[in-house]
């Protein structure tokens, strides 16, 4: 790169820095964010558990809540329980979910699985100095209607000022988009189990 | 739900259930996947650092190398330095970058930091064992043409058989994406910055 060159990019950035500097001196809001994680697509769970893992490290303690997915088996069991005691400031994990409605094929079960998950919920969200709640799988429970969506979003609505939550699960409900801070949609663009490919340790599960 | 109910329930959640086993029995390849997590959306990186903690639990080790963001400055660091010891399988963490094109202002030294990075890769995709490889932010390396796509595809095709590898980064380059096994987009639908609200401590970084 010529002389000349450099300059001209080193101008067209310091003028980008400003926009970008101005920018970020404009939101000044500190709260706690309502983020759901849908689409058909995958990362949805494994985001919010690097969320976990990202409000552990700044010293708030982290929840939970399973709805689908039963018994811990998944590869974040064993790192999560490393960090769920001190010098860390507590991870609490509730599996409260018995598996897809496939799996139980009975509904009343299915219910009432949701709704014990959904006290749960409840009772740390009451906890004092939560940083972040994963509600994993929310969005199905609400999609099979295990549980009223108005009731979920107004309890949700409600939380604490300095509590963040993320519900993850796909086809999230339109009332629960409307009342979110922030809605990613994780989008499948090429999946390798249209080549055959199944699921393996460490990416999958 | 009366008994006739939830017997049409049981018969038709046992269908469903015969056709997700069947789908999954017809899926019996192993191998190392080339994952890209691309789009405007939030959690690109959270997800890969979530396959990160996955992959730690399941007893194999990993690599991050980050092509953008400099020093460690963000909640992540902790806990993975914490999982980076043993028992744990150990993870090797690379921060390449020196800041976004419009903090560093001088492309001659981001090319050569995006260099320096790729030959990190190099040497740890050649590391025996190695599980997961993260390359956080690569795709911006490519968009600024700081390596040319054309190489950087060809040595990640030519992985290790049992590599995985998770790219990031917005604009994934239609070569990657098409070398890829799996591809995701994290797709903004609303976002709490047009709002007003600031980058927050264990939410943002």
């Amino acid at each position: 790169m010529t002389e000349d060159d450099a300059a001209r990019h080193r101008e067209k950035m310091q003028k980008r820095k400003a926009v970008q500097d101005a920018e970020v001196a404009g939101k000044t809001v500190e709260k706690g964010l309502l983020m759901v994680h849908t689409g058909s697509g995958k990362g949805k769970s494994t985001a919010a558990f690097g969320l976990a893992l990202r409000m552990l490290g700044r010293g708030r303690p982290v929840g939970v809540v399973q709805f689908i997915k039963g018994a811990w088996s998944t590869g974040e069991r064993g790192p999560l329980e490393a960090l769920s005691v001190p010098p860390w400031p507590g991870l609490e994990w509730h599996s409260m979910g018995e598996g897809f409605t496939w799996e139980t094929q009975d509904r009343d079960r299915d219910v009432a699985a949701a709704r014990r998950a959904w006290e749960k919920v409840l009772e740390l969200m009451a906890r004092p100095g939560l940083g972040l709640l994963v509600l994993d799988e929310l969005c199905i429970a609400l999609r099979y209607d295990y549980l009223p969506v108005e009731e979920v979003v107004a309890a949700l609505v409600a939380r604490p000022a300095t509590l963040h939550v993320v519900v993850t699960g796909r086809n999230a409900p339109p009332a629960l988009v409307e009342a979110a801070d922030l809605v990613t949609e994780m989008k499948l663009v090429k999946h390798h189990f249209s080549a055959g490919v199944k699921a393996q340790e460490g990416i999958e599960f």
